[in-house]
């Protein structure tokens, strides 16, 4: 039986799955793969619950009910360290603990870098680490002590197929196209159907399916550093201001509340229903692609075949179609939801898992 | 650096790919991986090419060239040994060695076994040494030093998302459906397109789309095979006699020669009309479908909507649909070619590299 202790960062929805996944899979992995994880920090934006001897499943669940109620770690009674994320790192940390990055923050990058120098392994659901300077990514990706499926796709197994199925084969990829936004998948399906951008904006908006500031969605930012991600993974040496974004609105719309930002859309119906319309006289409909190739990535509104993978694709879900040597006359296709919660905490408890098996 | 001996079973069409493979990605693994793979042997059926000190790149090109002429290796000026399989792996072998089973024979098993005791890694192409008894797949698998990704969909990596994606993060799979032969998803395409049953049979087996005798494809074992490996991979007590196999032909068309089942099958065709008539009446299409559920798997022509994965799927590639937990609402779904030797050798080479990288 091997002991991985787990540095988690972040305990919000994502966070809160990935340590219920973990208490829940306890009797598999002993059974099934020896190995038992052992959370030894659980760190939110302030400090940490630590333990060196391992939180009991039973705090576990008293943190997580907690959490559930609306309060912070800090107000737990679990005895909860002020410390900053480098120290926390220090003290928690052994040569095989896992650090598991959820947040959605800059912030992390000094702490992962520590723990991959420490000899630790880190999984990442959190992007931003991957999207900065490419150096980082060098790197962090470098140590092959990293992994970040949940970063690309949630738990679709995009990261794991691009390195492990098609580059370790020594595949060549020529280009890869993708839609890797839920939001905008509900909102290019609805176009589809005719229905008006505002009124799609509106009631995604209003069910909770964007951002407070439905612009970070339909800005494509969160798109661009996927594509950033793949490209990278490539080898690529692309920066995210490489990436050719098209948002989804005007510049001019950029400014300004989310109210403002709400009323004013209602301009933006006509030019998207024609552009519905001229693209199905084509037999064409409209989906927000993220594309790669020939070391550029570009992301947008883009007019693609009704009858191929990305113009069948309906709702929600995520689809990345490679075309490389061996998949040249269709494509290797991945399709699933790529977005929530549990879909992305069981990308990140299955890359936690890879790293432990390589560990034993 | 560390290097990792291969000893290959098999040298036909997708032998020799893989061997083309790892020489063509040899750069790629040293610099990329810090890995360098050297062939210490190379069998056929009748003996070996051995070297422990590793067969050189100008030698196995020479092989190669050799036997695309249609000579067997033991015709080779490279010292070829008569001895049996078990002798090769025992004067091939060390422990850090990967014993590749590329061959479509049972008679292989012995010889992984006994690598698998010496501590050796396995992978396999072959399906036969999993479709055998239960035991000797739990006996195998059980090892952790088994990889048989090129088993089901050739290089599409539906072993390794069943495994590593889903069953790793503790997903719960419920329903897994696919299409896993090219050969009878050309038949059902061309069924739906108004061909007759005859005449595809007939294109396909003159093309060498199907086994010289059609019959191996159209009786559905290939596909019951890779559905009980599939059912075997979830945990699942499956032996091949439980697979309930629908062949496409009935009984009586099972004697006789090739010509009398090529002369024979013009019968069949009214009644395959009148099933893909009766499919369009409910908005549904024939695919030859694996399923697996409730730990029972079968194999058989089902009627599936026209609108949903399997449905839209054209022409010869696989596709898989994983019906999980977390992929509840639309499943998890893979597609690409899933035969052919490029493919499958893209698979076995993914799984040799991946072994060899936990070894490192």
């Amino acid at each position: 039986m091997l002991t991985i202790p787990l540095i988690q960062i972040g305990f919000g929805g994502v966070g809160r799955a990935v340590v219920e996944r973990v208490l829940d899979a306890r009797d598999e992995f002993e059974w099934r793969m020896g190995l038992e994880f052992e959370y030894v920090a659980l760190c939110d934006s302030a400090g940490a619950v630590i333990d060196q001897n391992g939180l009991s499943p039973g705090t576990l669940r008293r943190l997580l009910e907690h959490k559930r109620q609306g309060r912070s770690l800090a107000e737990s009674e679990v005895g909860y360290r002020h410390e900053g994320l480098l120290d926390i790192v220090d003290l928690a940390g052994s040569p095989e603990a896992i650090v598991i990055d959820v947040t959605a923050s800059d912030d992390t990058v000094p702490a992962l870098q520590l723990a991959l120098d420490r000899g630790y392994a880190v999984v990442l659901a959190n992007k931003k680490p991957l999207a900065g300077p490419i150096e980082v990514f060098r790197e962090f990706t470098g140590s092959g002590r990293l992994r970040y499926e949940a970063t690309v796709g949630a738990g679709v197994p995009v990261i794991a197929t691009l390195q492990e199925a098609l580059l370790a084969s020594h595949d060549t990829v020529h280009h890869i196209e993708g839609c890797f936004s839920g939001t905008l998948g509900y909102l290019t399906t609805g176009l589809e159907q005719g229905v008006a951008f505002s009124q799609l904006v509106g009631q995604a908006h209003a069910m909770g399916y964007t951002e407070p500031d439905p612009r970070d969605d339909l800005g494509g930012m969160d798109v661009a550093r996927k594509a950033l991600i793949l490209g990278r993974t490539l080898g690529w040496p692309l920066e995210l201001e490489h990436v050719e974004v098209e948002p989804l609105y005007p510049a001019e719309l950029g400014e300004g509340s989310v109210e403002d930002f709400m009323n004013a859309i209602e301009t933006l119906d006509e030019s998207y229903r024609q552009r519905v319309q001229a693209a199905r006289e084509q037999g064409s409909v409209l989906r927000y692609v993220a594309s790669l190739q020939g070391s550029e990535a570009r992301v947008g509104l883009q007019t693609v075949p009704q009858d191929s993978p990305l113009g069948r694709l309906q709702g929600t879900d995520n689809l990345i179609t490679f075309h490389t040597e061996v998949y040249n006359e269709t494509p290797l296709v991945l399709q699933g939801r790529g977005a929530g919660v549990h879909g992305t905490a069981a990308g990140v408890v299955a890359d936690i898992v890879a790293l432990a098996r390589c560990r034993k």
